[in-house]
């Protein structure tokens, strides 16, 4: 747990009696495992989702098959009906979606490997972040990267959101 | 990829042109984390769950209200709904489920920390592994032997029922 930023993102979630619910692309599993890692994990987790497929982005999140065509799977639009998916269709308070590409096939001049959108959502908000890593990492070291970057997003997120109420 | 079960896996999927869902409780996540590491997963990964909550495994898996209550969430009974409930309420070949007490809390006498049940399934067969892990290991020490153990076991599931098609 080396920044232990899923210890900061805990503590927010205990002291406020509030839960996140998390929907994976390309990150596999891995957000989710992170912030499983934290003893007590269930008081704020009831259900994630890893969505791979475009079909279960729709079947289980809500994400609408037109913005599937028109904008992509990996795309800003993708990340945020997936978190807003997650907050119309499960109990959670907050929302955490990832898409993006990790390669190391899959990439295009437009959306090379490397780049993730990742989408926090409440029940009053939605922010999507863009970010860019080197197309050249390894898909796993790209996997770990794209998590500290989500995790991070997230915290900043919440306190917004904590603060706001 | 200490012991490249992972990839072992992939290329029975890959080979065999079938699809894995998985259902994880205790390991958070990480089971499909460690399976989507493989480059090209997405070729046979659409869905998987992290079913915390009770709720959860009953509405996206199918496990039984009365199953719960009577054996409980760490339970073989338990293991074998999930894995049963992921081949039908999804598209998948095989299932992979895990449930069981990563700690450092939520142990008991009969059912200590480090305990889990792994459910295999497939159209045909569904197998639930029972191991007990040391109950003194670290949380996140205990998530990683329990991956570990999970594909295991369902390496074998698989080349077993690849062999008997």
């Amino acid at each position: 747990m080396k920044d232990n930023i899923e210890i900061k993102i805990a503590e927010l979630l205990f002291k406020s009696n509030k839960t996140l619910s998390i929907a994976e692309s390309c990150t596999g599993g891995l957000v989710s495992s992170v912030m499983t890692d934290v003893s007590g994990s269930s008081a704020y987790t009831a259900i994630n989702f890893v969505t791979y497929s475009n079909s279960s982005k729709m079947r289980y999140l809500g994400v609408k098959e037109s913005t599937l065509e028109k904008f992509g799977a990996v795309s800003s639009q993708t990340a945020q009906e997936m978190a807003l998916g997650l907050i119309a269709n499960t109990d959670a308070d907050f929302a955490l979606a990832t898409t993006g590409i990790a390669g190391p096939t899959g990439g295009s001049k437009d959306k090379p490997v490397g780049l993730i959108y990742i989408g926090a959502a409440s029940k009053n908000n939605c922010r999507v972040l863009m970010q860019s890593l080197d197309s050249n990492l390894d898909r796993i070291v790209l996997k770990k990267g794209f998590t500290r970057i989500a995790l991070g997003f997230l915290y900043e997120f919440i306190i917004g959101e904590l603060d706001n109420e």
